[in-house]
């Protein structure tokens, strides 16, 4: 069982890309991912039924929800997306993302871009 | 929702005592809880339908595994203990942990000991 930890920052590390969600764990119905992101290519999307929980290990991500006043997370910093609310994350420098999302959720919800992944691509 | 967000570690610094998990978001059927481990008080225990996900945000976590050689989690490190697996974690010196768990998992399963808390007092 030893040989199934991981080191976050090794996963990390491994990781090629931006806005390309990586299963870390599987915990019972729910997928632990992990992102690098940069830039603002991600579209606005929604997940209809599905909260989302962000939490930033590295860098500064912005959080924009529809409608309202986009906002920082920094370093150590968790938010939850609650399901239904129209939102899109972006950094102007690299940041390191953890995710914690029921596996039925859709990478842009039911949005489609160039960057979208399914979940088979998250492997 | 600016005001929603949080900072992991300043949720830590108020959370007092060991072995005392406490609620920190809420995302579908899972809760995400952080906890202070400090010594070895914690009971063995099993979760028979539940995933148990670790990850050790300071200093170093000893997971022990029925039937096997105990292992550390050390800072950045995170383990799953598969649900049905007999367990326990203790710490020499204090630790920091996330752990991510289904709503419906009781804190040291059919086990009840003086440290044993409900969902409620991990709110």
């Amino acid at each position: 069982m030893k040989d199934s930890k991981k080191d976050i920052i090794q996963v990390f590390e491994q990781l090629n890309g931006y806005f390309s969600p990586k299963i870390i764990a599987e915990v019972n119905d729910v997928y632990i991912k992990i992102a690098k992101i940069k830039g603002d290519d991600l579209p606005w999307h929604t997940h209809l039924d599905e909260d989302e929980f962000f939490f930033v290990l590295q860098g500064s991500l912005t959080m924009e929800l529809k409608g309202q006043i986009a906002f920082q997370l920094k370093q150590n910093e968790f938010y939850v997306v609650p399901k239904g609310i129209e939102h899109r994350v972006y950094s102007e420098n690299e940041s390191w993302i953890m995710l914690i999302e029921k596996k039925s959720t859709k990478h842009t919800g039911e949005v489609k871009s160039d960057l979208t992944k399914t979940i088979e691509e998250q492997r």
